[in-house]
């Protein structure tokens, strides 16, 4: 076993998902009780770099600049232990990593954390492994983190079991020019984590409705996106949007994630659409709207967003590509 | 077959269910999908006078002073023609109707007004029914005025048939000092109607799996009011609203009835739940809130429910008394 310094960096980008992950067939595992669909979302991104270290007695996480402790760093020491086995090295190391938007902007910052640091800490543990087996450890850390893993619409496989559950690519960053426009809303009160939220799923009447009728969306939606049929995609995406909303709000604790603005939102992208302007939303496990609409849209629609009493700022993202390593020589 | 002027009066109050009815098993004849149970809403009131008269050509319809024509004619017309090949008669009637309360502040009137006209109508045709006729009959003209003909906190027995379809009450008004406290919201959009809205319910994947579990909610309602349980009527009672709205949101056409206020009021509730004032809060066909609480903590809610943005007016109504006919001489 070497003891030499052993270091890599990564990037990747957040994902936003049209068909969403909520529910788990086996929590541990993160193998999802249903496929989901999403695009990484470029120009925001996580930079990570691994350095297993002998000097080193414990794992380490610099986010952001800032040491880190508690939870965060038990969930990425979890992750370092799975690495370390696959590679069979015990080193410690230093996880330093940088996100380029703001964490409390209510952009899962956890997906592109968890790619990134899959792949930076795989490299720099001398394991070789392929995009598939990438995304599946990127799973392990987040699961929607799996789905940051390939390049632009990205399709997550439920499968069943660790090997079989994984993200692939439907299509790259440049087959459309899809925006989001992330209408990022003020919150009064922190909203229950997605872990959580996930064991909450199964208690809902709902769930089993839900994850029944999902594999129709999941075609739907891949479909939509193969021949880029906006109005398809905006239908399906809504409307799985609010069943993973439905489920949340009818669980054994009743999660509701939405704040007025929220609304005010959803109400203003139907009358968008309606209007003849292509966009739709789509909501995640928080109160912020993101609005997808053809980048010709993209200022037109964002410009309206930021005029919605309650919304703090508006950010915009184009497709964005598959996580990559960085060169040795780069900065975060 | 007489031709004298046969003339009766009747006075209803809405009622607000705490396990909503939502989808219908028999769209012409209103069988419900599924049971329903609600509290009449005291205070507020609508009178009905109906006169069968031989001079008239056709039937006349007074709301609130104004003679109407169009659809709401034609409900009430199609109602008196069901009442007439009841009794045997065919004279037009005159339908003269009161709401003490205001027809925009979404409380829904369709309740009590064919509530009323059901008992004027009948009595003023001559029809000698039961309160489970009455509340049969009034079915045929609104589903849940059905449930505004038996007094209190009243079942709405699904049935499967015309014959079997009725509400009962399950406690008198006086059995617990429960009042209503309505959040008025101003609406931008007139929503979309309960009769179209009950036909979208089964295009919704997730209203096979509300009504089956729907006779379990039923049947805890119903004992918690039994038991004057306030938490347990709060719980059930919240997850059942999120229930139907949950199918509203998921149908064919989405419908979202919820305004930013609408939001807000829910947060709220929980808030001051959590913080010790026993308050829940269940929402209709529309964005208004009904926040349901003891009779002591009622002005301290109306208060604090008037202070949200967005909140228009606060009316107050404690559980209500079965529908009756009123005296001759009354003027409505």
């Amino acid at each position: 076993m070497s003891t030499e310094l052993k270091s890599a960096a990564a990037v990747s980008h957040p994902n936003i998902a049209f068909i969403k992950y909520w529910g788990n067939r086996d929590h541990h595992l993160r193998i999802p009780a249903s496929g989901s669909i999403s695009m990484n979302l470029g120009r925001l991104e996580t930079r990570t770099r691994v350095t297993f270290n002998p000097a080193l007695t414990a794992d380490r996480l610099i986010l952001n600049g800032e040491p880190t402790s508690g939870k965060q760093l038990q969930r990425v020491q979890t992750f370092l232990d799975h690495v370390r086995r696959l590679a069979g090295i015990d080193l410690y190391a230093e996880v330093e990593s940088k996100n380029d938007f703001p964490t409390g902007a209510g952009i899962a910052s956890s997906a592109s954390a968890f790619s990134a640091l899959a792949l930076a800490a795989a490299a720099a543990a001398g394991l070789q492994l392929s995009e598939a087996e990438l995304s599946r450890l990127a799973r392990r850390g987040s699961g929607s983190a799996c789905r940051s893993v390939p390049g632009g619409f990205v399709e997550w496989l439920a499968g069943e079991d660790d090997q079989s559950s994984y993200a692939v690519s439907i299509a790259p960053a440049d087959h459309w020019d899809l925006v989001d426009i992330v209408a990022v809303i003020s919150q009064v009160h922190k909203p229950t984590g997605s872990t959580e939220g996930h064991a909450l799923a199964e208690t809902s009447p709902l769930q089993k409705a839900r994850l029944k009728s999902a594999p129709a969306r999941l075609e739907q939606c891949r479909t939509a996106i193969l021949r880029r049929d906006f109005e398809a995609l905006a239908e399906v995406s809504e409307l799985d949007c609010n069943l993973m909303h439905a489920v949340m709000m009818t669980g054994a604790r009743r999660l509701l994630y939405w704040q007025p603005a929220t609304i005010e939102l959803i109400h203003a992208a139907g009358e968008w659409r309606r209007s003849g302007i292509p966009v739709f939303y789509t909501i995640d496990a928080g109160p912020n709207v993101h609005l997808i609409c053809p980048a010709a849209e993209a200022d037109r629609v964002a410009a309206a967003a930021a005029q919605i009493q309650g919304v703090k700022e508006v950010l915009q993202a184009p497709a964005g590509s598959a996580a990559h390593l960085l060169a040795e020589e780069v900065n975060l």
